[in-house]
């Protein structure tokens, strides 16, 4: 029951969040130029839109298989809810990263530099999580070799190194840093590190 | 667990999406004209509304009656993602489309294939998670007889065929774009194809 | 499973909407003269949240108490979207009636007449769900002694005439029409005769 | 059931509440001053946003926890959505909250002022659910010896009892009022006085 409801109010909180994504994508209608120039003005909204709908969606598969074999108890739920204290800030951060990406100017590497934070912060905060998941015995982690697990945290550390880089990559190109946290959502989809965390999963 | 957390997720996600469908109703208010005007004007927005309701609705119970009979891994979260990426975008879709309806000009048939393309995006996720259920020996559809899988398929590219007309049609007459969007809408309400996915329930 | 479905994308559509009933008390802020008249001014918005919000509550709690002893099937989930399509309209509908209320016009009649024609909607479509319970022999209602029955649909009715009354009044005196919206929510607070429809719990 | 479909739909309202929280963050964007600017003037936003998000994830902790022991019938029901109608104004109170903050007049007390009775009304809606859950003899609570019970009920009115302090303060010092209610927060974080509402985890 703990575990149901700590999945069912995330999955709730991502839920909205990943939806909310899309309010950024609103053009100001008619009477505000020709309808392709403010879609193709707009051009970051919908590419800053792929990057971080992929980005909370990855969080959330990851989420779901890593909360599966926790032991839920009064410091997951807080911990928890700081992950989702970031979750919720990648709408704003996005549109806002989104509407000075153009600018050619300080507010470009501002704004990208934020975005990233947030995505750090959400990093931050899931890898707390996984750090409590070691707590118990019943860690499908725990149970693997030790090359497994220093490869498993190796991959893990691996996004959080490349948020990094973009980081200092956002205050000398801000595309630059953009496509690099792409990069990252991509590569997650296709790292399935995570499945060694899932008991009799992992063959 | 795992399709349960599958469905609660897609659930929070469609609910959401089809809950903001309604801001785009909203009018500037007091000191912008009469409201019956205000309100009349708005009639694109009306019909959008009902249209794409009916739309993501149908999508829910088919998503539904499909997840039910599947075996849910790593891919099928992934593909169901691409298919909540199109679904959040149906009320900034939706929303555009009705604010360029009546303009006249090429807003219009620009607007309209926007919001066609999504729809199209859309139901081209669901044939890919479609497909995915057909990878197991379990899957429903496998066994059924050959002529009631031709048909159920037949039926399935009927929708996406009426989709390509509308695209076209969108660049001729958006308000007939809109209008067969609209009886695919209604065509898959009364359509219960889908019943051949559940087991036990075809009879 | 298919209850299980229906009601977590139901209550996610209701807890939507009724959170959306928020947005329209959001005021103009800093510049636009006082808090205190900007919120004075806004008495409207207030009160209509409040009923509003009352209103969808009571949906929910009768919802619940109707779905969990339904036979969940294709008929029933596109009903249920039908019930659904006015509770999304509630916010939407509630901020137009609320920013006209005070205007003293024929603005105010026609959107609180509005305001009322959804709520209409969302009762007719609540009666038609209510009506598809009685389908199946399990229906705890037609378990239920004539006399009580008549009583239950009296009461059910009762509920719906006084909307139609409302309506003709939202022509002469729109704020004593949203009276009698806000009595009819207070009266399905305190009458339980939905409790008739929970097996078991009629005592 | 009647429990699970209870949490459900309060996880749905909270989530969608708190992460509508974040609205309340979207700057104006290109052409109105350095994005830094923007950003900084806008700090009551960001420390409302830690503050409200905070109180809102221990309330769900806390309901989460409250509810696991509960009997759930009608007055329940309903009480709960008296607690979810001020969760879901804590958006537009904080927002107003934020935007006044600095304004150095009456605005900003009387904006304080509102924020603080929302919160207190959540706080009092809480204390009437917990005050529900000692009608049955199988509550955790009443198991409790007398100085536990005796200890429990006054941290619960520290609370309360801090909140009334800060909405005297409200009319004084805005800014030190918001401390208290952060430190109330983050109080309640660290406090697990509620353990002792859950059969066999107040060891």
């Amino acid at each position: 029951v703990e575990r149901g409801r700590l999945e069912a109010f995330s999955d709730g909180v991502i839920a909205v969040a990943i939806t909310l994504l899309a309010l950024n994508l609103f053009i100001a209608g008619p009477g505000h130029g020709p309808l392709i120039t403010q879609l193709s003005d707009r051009w970051p909204s919908f590419v800053a839109y792929l990057i971080s709908f992929l980005t909370i969606g990855i969080v959330w598969v990851n989420h779901h298989e890593l909360i599966r074999q926790m032991v839920v108890d009064r410091i997951v739920l807080f911990v928890n809810l700081f992950l989702l204290m970031f979750v919720v800030l990648i709408p704003f951060a996005t549109g806002t990263m989104a509407a000075y990406l153009t600018s050619g100017d300080a507010d470009a590497h501002l704004s990208m530099a934020l975005y990233i934070l947030v995505l750090m912060g959400m990093a931050i905060a899931f890898g707390l999580l996984f750090g409590l998941s070691l707590r118990h015995r019943a860690s499908a982690f725990l149970a693997l070799p030790k090359g497994v697990q220093r490869f498993v945290i190796f991959r893990f550390t691996a996004g959080n190194a490349a948020y990094v880089v973009a980081l200092i990559v956002a205050f000398i190109s801000p595309p630059i840093a953009l496509l690099i946290v792409g990069i990252v959502a991509v590569y997650y989809v296709f790292d399935n590190t995570s499945r060694y965390l899932v008991p009799g999963s992992a063959d």
